[in-house]
């Protein structure tokens, strides 16, 4: 489905229902806001009581305007709204921006209001932003519903906070940035993140996509949203709560909880090549960096300081972010060294040693040189820069000079430069600034700047994977044994078993299997601390003392009897698949046994999985060298354990009545992957789903 | 040695030798700057032309002066160096600050000179700072030589780095911090930072201590100096160079590598409680947080928030950096939402929910109930705060005086409030800042302070170790039975082993110690990369095969002939000690094996070190987990190996001739601790000390 909204961004007529003449009211905002587009759209404000508000004719109701209001803002009390949006649509209005709360965020009933709203925005063709939200802004179309503060820019901007939208604005002007567009989410009944989204990905003016995104209703359509703006050259940037509600889920235990839905926006963040970002700081930092004229395609980088300190610190903030600072070559080490003191170091990081202020050339000539040596990715200018103006008018102007050389030797070279200066605000840097060259006031915020953006040219999107036709009906049960047969019959090989129920089938398997053997009682939850599982049988006599222990303190309906597992040669995985509510199907990998509690590393990704990308996530993890064989221990079969890992995550995107489905552990050996234990939990409800 | 260094910092007089009517020279900066004391002090300016200079008499020689200088900035040519410290000293100084460059930094002729002209200074019972040093400053003393753009405040600073020194004022300056002191170190011929920060320790105005030092002379003097500043209740901040040495240092490999100098730096920070930066903006960060009226005693908070997303933001970031975020208590909870609408969340983060704009004295009221219900350690409050004052005087009145509320409610309890404000320059929250509440602009920020004085409040110094007496000569060599024989004189176990050289002796040993054996041809450096190690070896006919294989290939001195040891049972740690040249000894511990390969920890301290900091040293790896026989693994010996630790630290401290002393592996069990291999490497030079 893709609707029109540029009814949205850029009516031809806009409508306040609530305009207000009290400063204190968001209506009086909205009003005063609307005016400001008065040369390029019919403005109405709408109050139930007429007169006048800012000088204008105050219309009693919609039904009086002089012709059909393409967008309508709705600021009226919650009980109003229904009768609101009617009269709206009724009067012809295309769009509605629902600024009244207290409907959908108050519970059920009110999403149930919000839902039957939907359905007649949708039928009379509209569309519906809010409610619940604070408005919209578009610097080009001079539409500005509720955002005075925002400066027009580049950032298209969609946002379910409004103060972290205003944080946002603030530190972006820091830098000379502003906002193309700004959509406030609020409760996302008709118009969702992933809609604005598309809609960012074709607008002109917009070149970065930030987001503040709480709830992402249809967490795969909004990440093919984003892969598509991503795969538009539009850097997508998305601040989203994470970390402190996947700790207290983690709390909540158990290796499933592995896969929070914190995880799940990682999951799709990598598919879509969403960057993902923890602080309002982070954003902004990043949106400048985004909008550089070059971006780095590559992690090294030349370090100039036009003093030691700066350099020095400079250099390994930069290494501990992983970006590498190459020793320069003796020819081109020589070059910079002839534009500087004797003593001054040159090989990287590259220091002044006193010369930026006797010759503020030679900030250009040496930014000039490094960046087309071809020997680095980036040059990253740390220090003093900006600060000269200060000195004279004659050095104002020639600093300002020398900032429009080294943005010469970007445009020339098509090399990027990052700049941090102790004088972010002056007119040198706001000339850098102007030519694209990003200027930050802390070194940490240049190199990390610097770091995310490496690091993002070296992961292109993964791709958001479609989802498979369903397979068939639901697993026979959520058991063990159910789970083993599920995923054996994909194709994953398990330790030999049998089911057994008595005695006497247990002693028939067990000359088959032969010993050592492993017994474990069926239809329990946690089996190993249940005291359900008994480790290395070695003859008939120990097997039937652990089957009548078993029977009379769990009474199981069965075993399954199982070879013990060759655990010494191989390394032990945890393999799973978890359907989260908003992204659908996510796989996760992570090493098992006592790796998993001091590594705690896992990896995910939006299922089902290719081999080749769950190759890539084993590999990713902090545990991979254990594969690798290195210090005389054996490689192991890493195809093998990324074929389970894509089978997995194959037959959870198949089966969107499982909740979770595990691998715990899956013994990688030197030939083969062998799975040792399983696990399925159905859904309780088939409510949300995230097709 | 303590010296007095009144002379430096608040002189009675004072003459600038070098002074310069040419606004370009450093000599006319230090006029200038001497001139704004000239209430105080007198003020000589010294320029062998004579004249007037800044209107002032310009005397042609110290020797025409009216009184005695009591401190002389020089400021000469590097070729009149030591005459104008001669003439100094002659005319009676008891502090001279070097400027002049082109002395100690440029090599060892001019490191010769430094010496020299330092032994004279000391002769003459007087000091010097620098040379090669940008000046000295001190508020209270109204002493300003070189530094106009120091507000007054109470920082402490030292500093190896002008421009770096600059840059802190800056940002100090934007938290309205300031510096009681600030010394730049030059080349530290005479006073070295050990004797500046234990000068700022006993400093009453100084109240905190910032530092960014490159090079710490003798290191062991600095970090008790320090350790005596932070015992004293002044915090010290350490901003120095560390990552991409140590990665430098890292890639040249091997074990012993992985104590740095950056590693040294941080036993020495440990043992003394300096908290340790890499940024400029990191350390004011941390100072305005040092400052604060309170500091937290522990990790539990409370995130405020006036809006919704910003305490989401605020608690995932301060959770992602180790703090706590408790639920509040059912009372407390309740009182909270007895100041706020029906629908704010109050258990932690509480969420104003709109209340805010509405009542600005609920910001008094929650941060109050809060800081006073003895649940947190501190409160966070993010957002908003700050912004109201621009919507009217009437909110701006409102806001500073809810300001004060705050203020009053910290004073009362005890507990520490930070905050995040959008609005980080207005008046509420300079009112704020002044009552000792630090503001932050950035969320991270703030809750990378409560953190980082959570952290330290739960770390007080482990106290800087003295050095043993040095105990007899150096060990017999520096091969591996050397290392075995000298630890286990010292009453570290090894596995058992027998030194021999034919094949008769080797048969005879065998038969002794039992198959199977390991065989290790001595007196080389990487005997298992050579090829010198054969493991397992069953019987008589392979041990013959293994050593006329070894004989043929490397032609060893002699062999060890040891018993396997029963690998399978325990955990592997690497234990060793590293001579620093500026920090003395440095004790090493790791874990080996492959997971020395995946966790890449170690943990560091000066040594020696007591059992009960070796304890502690282990626990506080990563890998500690191995330890402690969870999961169905044996606990391990714990003790044993603490004791190791102590007993290794204790014998490198005893022989300031050994560089590097190692015990890879020492293999720790369910009982006991085994070395299995060891090293030395004896020190090249006899040179620098750090006694």
């Amino acid at each position: 489905m893709t609707r029109d909204l540029r009814p949205l961004f850029d009516p031809r007529s806009v409508a306040i229902l609530g305009a207000s003449s009290d400063p204190a009211k968001w209506g009086n905002r909205l009003a005063l806001g609307a005016l400001r587009g008065e040369g390029r759209r019919a403005v109405y404000l709408v109050n139930r009581n007429g007169g006048e508000i800012l000088e204008r004719r105050a219309y009693p109701s919609l039904l009086e305007l002089p012709e059909p209001p393409e967008l309508v803002v709705v600021t009226v009390p919650e009980t109003g709204f229904e009768e609101a949006v009617e009269a709206s649509l009724d009067a012809g209005a295309k769009a509605l921006v629902g600024i009244t709360t207290g409907l959908g965020e108050t519970g059920a009933e009110g999403q149930a209001r919000e839902r039957a709203v939907v359905e007649r925005v949708r039928e009379a063709g509209a569309v519906l932003l809010g409610p619940n939200c604070l408005g919209v802004f578009d610097a080009d179309a001079e539409l500005d519903l509720g955002w005075s503060e925002l400066p027009g820019g580049s950032i298209g901007l969609v946002s379910q906070s409004g103060n972290l939208a205003l944080e946002l604005a603030l530190l972006a002007a820091d830098y000379g940035l502003g906002f193309s567009r700004f959509a406030s989410l609020g409760n996302q009944a008709d118009l969702e993140a992933a809609e604005l989204v598309r809609e960012l990905a074709e607008h002109g003016p917009t070149r970065v996509i930030a987001l503040y995104c709480e709830d992402f209703r249809d967490g795969r359509a909004f990440a093919r949203s984003a892969q598509a703006a991503v795969e538009a050259g539009k850097p997508v940037l998305l601040l989203t709560p994470g970390g402190s509600e996947a700790s207290t889920r983690a709390a909540l235990s158990h290796t499933g909880a592995l896969v929070s839905d914190s995880t799940a926006v990682e999951a799709a963040c990598r598919a879509a090549g969403i960057q993902r970002v923890a602080t309002p700081r982070e954003l902004v930092d990043l949106a400048q960096a985004s909008l550089a004229r070059n971006r780095p395609r590559g992690r090294r980088i030349a370090v100039v300081g036009d003093g030691g300190g700066h350099g020095i610190v400079a250099a390994d903030v930069a290494v501990s972010l992983g970006l590498e600072l190459p020793p320069l070559s003796e020819e081109l080490s020589g070059r910079i060294a002839s534009l500087l003191p004797p003593a001054a170091p040159t090989r990287n990081p590259v220091d002044f040693a006193g010369a930026g202020e006797q010759f503020l050339t030679v900030f250009e000539g040496v930014t000039k040189l490094l960046l087309e040596s071809g020997e680095v990715d980036a040059a990253l200018l740390t220090g003093y820069f900006g600060g000269y103006s200060d000195f004279s008018d004659d050095f104002r102007t020639r600093e300002i000079e020398v900032a429009q050389g080294m943005a010469r030797a970007v445009a020339e070279s098509g090399r990027s430069l990052v700049v941090q200066s102790m004088y972010a605000g002056s007119p040198a840097v706001a000339e850098l600034r102007e030519a694209g060259i990003p200027v930050f006031r802390e070194i940490e915020a240049a190199a990390t700047a610097l770091a995310r953006l490496a690091e993002n040219a070296e992961r292109p999107p993964r791709g958001v994977p479609a989802l498979p036709q369903s397979a068939g009906g639901p697993p026979a049960g959520d058991g063990y044994w159910e789970a083993r047969t599920l995923l054996a019959e994909a194709g994953i090989e398990f330790v030999r078993a049998r089911r057994v129920s008595t005695r006497e089938e247990a002693l028939a398997a067990a000359a088959e299997l032969g010993f050592p053997l492993v017994l474990k009682a069926l239809g329990l939850l946690h089996k190993s601390d249940a005291g359900g599982v008994a480790l290395g049988l070695a003859d008939d006599d120990q097997l039937e003392r652990a089957l009548s222990d078993m029977a009379a303190r769990l009474a199981p309906d069965a075993y399954s009897l199982e070879s013990m597992a060759p655990l010494a040669e191989g390394v032990e995985l945890i393999i799973g698949c978890r359907w989260d509510a908003r992204f659908g199907p996510v796989a996760l990998a992570g090493l098992g046994g006592v790796y998993a509690e001091l590594l705690r590393d896992t990896a995910v990704a939006l299922a089902p999985v290719g081999a080749g990308d769950a190759g890539e996530l084993l590999h990713s993890l902090r545990g991979a060298p254990l594969f690798t064989g290195a210090r005389g221990r054996p490689a192991l079969d890493f195809r093998a354990a990324a074929g389970v890992l894509a089978t997995v995550s194959r037959v959870a995107a198949e089966h969107p009545e499982i909740a979770e489905i595990e691998i715990n552990p899956l013994l990688v050996m030197p030939e083969g992957a062998l799975g040792l234990d399983a696990r399925i939990v159905l859904r309780k409800e088939g409510g949300d789903d995230a097709r």
